[in-house]
């Protein structure tokens, strides 16, 4: 495949690579090459989970979130172990892979897997700079209803969420 | 907000920006400026949907999505009916907006406007050259199957069917 990187930017780069669709059609395409990331729910019972309130400048202010967090190189559940303690100061005793998901397949590679975090333990933050977080836990089923009434928005949080009901019979 | 654009593509922008934290600190960001889009469940019946098989150049093959595109300076019903046309051929008596989703919000403003489309009647096609499209008619409950066990990937599409089926109270 031929491919000319276009722009290297601090967090991410596009390439412009020459497509070769199944009907035999070439066309150059702008792709945001990412190293992929991984989501987790972290529940801190039976029945709650946490949730994240975090500013996203591209969103313009703070949204609703699920802990989450680029590869760093690592294995998909190593980041989600990471990204927990990080942004929710939890190590999880046991961490269930539910799907993974591509965010916008249109001009990125970036897939988000996604998982359940459970038994977990309080362990101190180590918290990047930059990151502006508030943890807020709250019952499954209003995070839930977050979602339904439109205001749990990022589309991986909401994924992670409804993976993990479905997984606990939790949604039919 | 200080501002310069990095790089302009055919199909993306990547502008780098003075972020401004809550907390005041401000850090230069990597955002991908997108016009928006919208997706569309479409029903053929009360159970069955239509989902296309489409190829995507950054996923290396062909994936689950319904039918969606970028909004053309439009609103976001006028996209939903037009991708309707477009992809699956059909015109929608009653198009109901069902949420709206951020991507991923990381790196990009992008957000998706989901709607569920009743009342079809089948119209001619009019496609795009590069879109490699197959249009596959399935009962609700086999596409959530699909999102369940991963199959169906694509987080637009997956959360759209998911709202389209609670909003239809077949998802409790």
């Amino acid at each position: 495949m031929k491919r000319r990187l276009a722009y290297r930017g601090r967090s991410i780069s596009v390439w412009v690579e020459e497509a070769t669709l199944p009907n035999g059609h070439t066309t150059p395409l702008d792709i945001v090459r990412h190293p992929g990331a991984s989501a987790v729910v972290p529940f801190e019972s039976e029945s709650d989970v946490l949730l994240i309130r975090q500013f996203r400048h591209a969103a313009g202010g703070t949204i609703w979130e699920v802990p989450a967090g680029k590869l760093d190189g690592e294995a998909p559940e190593l980041c989600a172990a990471r990204e927990l303690e990080e942004e929710a100061g939890r190590r999880a005793g046991r961490l269930v892979p539910l799907a993974t998901i591509w965010t916008t397949p249109g001009f990125t590679d970036e897939r988000i897997h996604l998982f359940a975090a459970f038994e977990l333990e309080i362990v101190p933050h180590r918290r990047e700079a930059d990151e502006v977080i508030e943890l807020v836990r709250m019952p499954l089923d209003d995070a839930l209803a977050l979602i339904w009434s439109g205001e749990l928005a990022d589309a991986k949080s909401a994924l992670a969420l409804l993976h993990a009901a479905r997984h606990l019979g939790r949604l039919r």
